[in-house]
């Protein structure tokens, strides 16, 4: 199940590019033409990093688990399945940002889609913890509370972030793209992640 | 055979978004202009938990496999095809909807596609069957049936929903969204679904 | 490396369905609009049934490796380039169909790219078969005669192809289409085909 | 981390093909048609063989790793996100190439990711090399300086060509294709490259 969830976050993060495109009339001043795109590179670059701070966070969960049951399994696909929702979300906001009442909503619509992203991320992690049979035997009871740690306050960052984007649209941008670095920053924190076995 | 399988499910599963987008004239009321897109969400969502479930009974299967012969890579060939078509009646369905005479035809080609996928997946576990030596020797004889109770079911749902696309093709939509949904929970009455090896 | 080509096949397999739509002109007829679109399904099973047989054959020549040497990476990349490359000849092939002057043109390219992918997957295994380091101690030589026979014969039959498609195009899109068929069923000829080692 | 990697890198190296199209006006000539494409198919091959380059080389960095600490992921994100980003380059060089002062443009921003990508691959050697504890312990000095020698010259040899492109845009392309074919034969010089494990 990993590796299917592997292939879905890597192909939702690479698609992301496929949005972006300067109009042949731009060609006259290409530079000014490139530079003018900068909402769609604002977009990707908050739109990869989240995926793959997700996926790390993913990638951890999965890592510590025995087993996968029937909750687990359900919520893995609802999950897959708003990461895979995020290139719309992130095209429209890259296009309406020049419109100051479509910015707006599509700003919101586009925090809408990463509240719910963490909360499945959450609630993933909420059913392991709950039913710690799942979960390795190696797998002590602080470290499902860092994990969880780790999970958890995005969702109220992403609340105040929908917030600001009521008043002021591309200010919350910045505040997506803050909470995306600042998630992978604090995955960071983990001393060992990762650990791959290392092969003999 | 399952890594490659697991790619093309993945990659059809998240190529259905790229069909999706708001049309720059509906900026002015972009709330509005999204929601309008529902059939879009609608088709995205079926045919991502319906491909969803595909996946989970495909991986239910090639776990228990020792080995792939001949026919079961032909015919695994075959529902990759189908499934990979898919995205195809998907996007024709959301986008014929709001046009009477084309919604219902797009409803019924969608789901004579969904019925060809679900014979093509219990033609595979009906050729697993028909011969034991490509099982694992550790499954039993409830296990196969218990499989094939997953699956086959479908096909009788299929063309039921197929038959009321003739005089209600909207409902029908809905009908091709239960088929998964159930699909996805029968799937967790397996008490030990997906038993990954603990790595030790 | 097996899983990086894998994706690389998964991926070119699936993509070729983006290709194809039915134009909103035709839903006054959806029915007549859906089969209209003949030559893409053509090409599109055409390329999915020979991707997968060059898979199959791609498969069955990495698991015979002990380890890739510089000359297997550099053939196995440009093998993959000209997999990757098909959807842009297989597109051009749906779309040129209805044009006589073009169709022709458009189905020799296609030819042409099939005999090159064939050309380098038959270098690929002559590469092995030439510096048997690279394979795994337990393959026979018979087992690398059987491989060179199934792998290398697609490169006359495309040749033939090629020289069809200059007198009646669209008959040799189902020459093509052959190939791909009778490719798939030779390679069911291996007693024991993708036998993965079963986990204990 | 190296499957979502892997991954990652295969979709954005067969993405690159979608961009590629011949419109129907050049239907009438169709062999000049195609031929027309040139600049597409020189900057498909370029950015294709260039990513295979990369993927090797990260491949090759990824092997000898024991685990992944924090920096490593972040930096190896980031380079996820260069190659990513790719695609969007490599189209708009295909397309500004008839232009004269748009071609200048283009190639320049190619050769800028690319430098960038270079710039990050160095950076996470170097960042391996300083903190030796995430090498498996069989790696040795040697290894490690022939490791940077295969993965560093290539900045100096894009400032380059960058700087070509400043007069010469259209030869500054054949100079990156360049860069990318010495970096594929240069790997080659390892004498047991991707030694995988042989499987029992």
């Amino acid at each position: 199940m990993e590796a299917f969830s592997d292939g879905v976050f890597a192909i939702a993060i690479t698609l992301l590019i496929l949005e972006i495109s300067v109009p042949e009339s731009a060609f006259e001043d290409l530079w000014s033409g490139i530079a003018d795109q900068w909402p769609s590179y604002l977009a990707y670059v908050t739109s990869f990093l989240t995926i793959g701070g997700i996926w790390a966070a993913h990638h951890g969960i999965f890592r510590r688990l025995a087993y996968a049951n029937k909750r687990l399994m359900l919520l893995n696909l609802l999950l897959l399945m708003a990461v895979s929702f995020l290139p719309f979300p992130t095209k429209l906001m890259a296009e309406a940002i020049h419109d100051e009442g479509a910015a707006r909503t599509s700003v919101i619509f586009y925090g809408a889609t990463l509240l719910v992203i963490s909360l499945l991320l959450s609630a993933l992690w909420g059913s392991v913890s709950l039913d710690r049979d799942v979960l390795r035997p190696d797998v002590s009871d602080d470290e499902i509370k860092r994990v969880a740690l780790t999970t958890t306050p995005n969702i109220g960052l992403y609340i105040g972030a929908i917030a600001l984007a009521i008043f002021a649209p591309r200010i919350a941008i910045f505040g997506y793209l803050v909470v995306a670095i600042v998630a992978l920053l604090r995955m960071g924190g983990d001393s060992t992640p990762a650990r791959t076995p290392t092969r003999p």
